[in-house]
């Protein structure tokens, strides 16, 4: 069995600590001023909390951070579940390539904090997902199979891939629609994986309910781009390091819906962006799942029978000042 | 007149000088391991160092490294000069949104580093950019104007935006074929702006050349999207912190050649993925101008008078073994 971490704020400071049971937490003694540290230097005084019966902390009483710290690496598989492929005017099928994008830093929020619309974005949209941790440096070209995955990836996060869609899907390149401050949820609890549970990642659920409403519901056993070969393929580019975090991609029942038709006519460089906002807008007008102030979008990813649970992530949706 | 700052290795130890001539360095005093420590703590050091006459160190005798250290946020523009819009497919007016997209930190390489094409790219292509180093923390909605420009922008930077077309255009989204290990040369000199030099960034002379033939060669007052409306944009959505950097942009010249009827091909999503390599492919290998083994990428910026000089990067290509 794993160990749940969290990052959480006491009277006015910042600490780690193991969760040991649903309502308490056991602080990790030492001073890790980032996630990456902690999984380099803090894994021995991880253990020596999770052995603690019961914790000394209530859970009720700090408040959650996001266990990712800044600053660290966003990596993002898009499109990777068929019914969301569908959803947004793609062809189902396992593409020939895995689209990968990137998401700012700054974008990253606690899990029970606040997102916040922009005054400019009309289409906010939801996108839960099961976020991979890096535990050790990845430098150079690797396999990452089954047998090492545990050795690279740390343990697993909840993550809410937050999406304005009239910015991401008129401008074409997702970074700043992706981007904006508070679009990136993450926790409230790191599972750290114990060394025997690399096939965990291939089967857990992922839901997302907006004010009570189940409206994304998946297993990881749908991911068309697995964790493993998706870690090899960016080995092959780039860097990550302990505390980077690379999120896997979201199911359908995002509230965007792209006909093929639609999306063909999005990314046509011969129509102008007057008439693809014309009519992108119109069709989303339709559409009444998109988040609206005052929205409670709750995530969860577990195992089937609960063993092993992330947490509950819960954020509300307000609208800048 | 402002400062030329140089990061180099010398006898093993890396450290940061001051550019006295064209062939001097003035060592900075202070151990800076990131260039934001050097920005934010290190500023009256650099000043002290810029006072000498002729500097201690000859840049002969030291390895030149990337004055963008690691990690580091890198921000780009895509398609902000109409030159470079047309020869990529685009109508060459400034349109209605600024392109962003990022690029992985850990392409970050020297000014006279090795740039690698990996095994699998056959389409390797160059673009000579500006690169704006922030200064000053922007973390907030602000107005960024040429009266506090170099306030928030503490100098620039020559970067050359290597980039994989057959992975960028193919894939859709930019980041995996703009990010690979050795894709952004920095360097040599990070140029730190003068309290009155903000207006120096609206006029610098860009060139590149491949094996001495000169490719690209803009002005920047060509820019589509100029810095501070960039930087205004930038700080509604996201973070930038001392030491990050904003790349402006390529101008026209780059070996990418592509009809509009071509870019919308390879846009349209319900074209298969064969079809759209299969044209691509073929359209591209008609020309000669992609980096081949052992091409030699010279880059400068620099004033009209040459008054103000980033130094000369220069860069062979080879292949990954």
């Amino acid at each position: 069995m794993g160990i749940r971490v969290a990052r959480f704020r006491n009277e006015g400071k910042v600490a780690w600590g193991v969760v040991t049971s649903e309502s308490e937490l056991q602080p990790i003694d030492g001073e890790f001023w980032s996630l990456g540290e902690l999984l380099t230097d803090g894994l021995d005084a991880v253990h020596t909390a999770a052995t603690a019966d019961r914790g000394s902390v209530s859970v009720r009483d700090v408040k959650l951070l996001s266990p990712v710290t800044k600053p660290a690496r966003i990596v993002c598989q898009g499109a990777n579940y068929a019914n969301h492929r569908s959803e947004a005017g793609m062809h189902p099928d396992r593409p020939a390539f895995n689209t990968i994008f990137y998401k700012a830093d700054t974008s990253l929020t606690g899990p029970s904090d606040d997102v916040v619309r922009p005054a400019n974005v009309r289409l906010l949209d939801y996108e839960v997902e099961v976020g991979l941790v890096i535990g050790k440096a990845i430098t150079t070209r690797t396999e990452v199979t089954s047998a090492n995955f545990v050795e690279y990836v740390a343990g697993m996060v909840i993550a809410d891939d937050i999406s304005a869609r009239d910015v991401q899907l008129l401008e074409g390149q997702w970074y700043k629609g992706k981007s904006y401050r508070t679009f990136c949820p993450i926790g409230p609890y790191l599972y750290l994986f114990d060394e025997d549970e690399a096939s965990l990642i291939h089967d857990l659920e992922l839901q997302l309910s907006v004010n009570g409403e189940v409206r994304q519901s998946a297993n990881t056993s749908q991911l068309l781009f697995k964790p493993e070969e998706t870690l090899t393929e960016l080995s092959q580019i780039l860097d990550l390091l302990p505390g980077d975090v690379v999120l896997t991609g979201t199911p359908g029942g995002v509230a965007l819906k792209l006909s093929q038709h639609e999306a063909a006519l999005l990314n046509n460089p011969a129509v102008s962006f007057a008439v693809k906002q014309a009519v992108f807008m119109e069709s989303q007008s339709r559409i009444h799942a998109y988040l609206q102030d005052g929205d409670e979008i709750v995530c969860t990813v577990k195992t089937k029978d609960g063993r092993v649970h992330l947490g509950t992530q819960k954020n509300k949706v307000v609208t800048a000042q």
